[in-house]
């Protein structure tokens, strides 16, 4: 209930959220940036699924061989993203991932791109946050496809 | 009232929205999609951005000037979308951008990737629908600045 | 011999090239520049690919069919770009794609990116010149694949 | 002369090339792939450049600060890539970087995406590999800038 779930490697970063919360740190390259001088958008969304994708092999699940070996997939159902302050090139950032509720074929997340405040040494400021929901689909079929029920018990023991 | 906004170059398009919404034929390219055989999801954010400039542009409005001679920036402050149906390669979408309200420093935008249903000919079928908010910016202080009148009469005839 | 290949609703656009030569307009969205104010550099690669792939439907293919119908899909064995002018947000660039060679399962283009030169009306200025191999494969055992004779005689009559 | 140039964080990770070239892991997410289920070409250069920063990092220099304090900026001048075989969703990829040769304003870089070989345990097989070379210029003037000669000589301890 209280301990973080994160990468071995990442040991000794600093702490950014709360229990139950992944993070996944994300260096800004000039390929996330735009001519505004920050980085673009759209962006954040993408930095959202790496967050996604590493907290289910962090619990035990490769995306590729789901396709593959269990014919799932998940695909994006819905996004939203408020954005608070910007990120620059060569920032580093923490993006978190917590699944806020799981149905059927549905898994809720809550996300935040997070910066180290310079200030307040050791606590994190938020740049942007947002929620997604991804449905899970027959990955030939595209029809949706119910969560395995490991897969599920999985997520649960991380609500 | 009754006539749809589009650039010249788009005549004889199907039509696909009702009044006052701008429209924006986006070709699908190798480049936006991903390995799920599909456009990927925050590529839709990039498309809604580009119909937007292309709005502001038919009603008067390049960007780049705008950010040099009046040092105004417009940055998203909020998106949100829901994805229906999937978009493929080498699909030709028509991409909308409609301001709902404007503010001070505001404005609120309802947007849509469309594709051309084959069936039901001269109607569209809607992929994706989202919301944009974007605000108005000093581009060197990155403060909130207000709406020019001049622009803000040009926004509320397009309302 | 003598007249340009382009899509018909691009008639009027100012004469860049030679002979022979497919071009594309192509206009710099906020996604395409990056924070040093500039086209992010490997954007060029995306839009090299762009006008390749109207290039292909302009004499009469297109990738999504031959990919499924033919099982027949390019792609890219080398590419090389030298950047000699730096485009800028909403710039208006023509992108350029000319056959230079075709062999059983190779095509060699030579592709430009450019823009219209303010100074000198009607005429063009090159920002980046590349060469770009693309070979064609079985779409599924992603194999070297012959190219069909069709497609091989439309290649020839526009080289 | 003999030893490997990494970060830190990446010791134990497998040896893929000889000494003095500097490897950065890098997982590949869907927003790098196409619908023809490989990493999209232009990716790779972006690769290029993410392992081209963190070697600078390495070497003591941050190319924010190079930037804004020293008014230091790297421009790509060109760029060339062999493609040899595909990397896929999901891989873990090893991107090299590795000086050649450096004059007042250039530096020229061989780079490689690599990947572990599942066969031959320890060792790697190369994806793709390329040239750039990179231009210092004025951040402001955006003119050819000679190379400060402290960053001349953290450049050639390791060519």
């Amino acid at each position: 209930m209280t301990e973080q779930i994160r990468p071995n490697n990442l040991q000794g970063t600093i702490q950014c959220t709360s229990h139950k919360t992944f993070i996944l740190p994300i260096r800004v390259y000039y390929e996330d940036t735009d001519a505004g001088g920050v980085v673009y958008h759209s962006k954040y969304i993408n930095f959202f699924e790496r967050a996604r994708t590493e907290f289910m092999r962090q619990i035990g699940y490769e995306l590729d061989e789901l396709a593959e070996e269990d014919k799932l997939l998940f695909v994006v159902r819905s996004i939203s993203c408020d954005y608070l302050l910007p990120a620059k090139f060569n920032d580093e950032l923490f993006v978190s991932a917590e699944i806020i509720e799981a149905g059927k074929t549905r898994i809720h997340f809550e996300q935040k791109v997070m910066k180290a405040d310079d200030i307040q040494n050791q606590s994190c400021i938020t740049l942007a946050e947002g929620k997604v929901t991804v449905v899970s689909v027959d990955s030939e079929k595209f029809k949706p496809k119910r969560l395995p029920s490991q897969i599920m018990e999985s997520i649960k023991s991380v609500i």
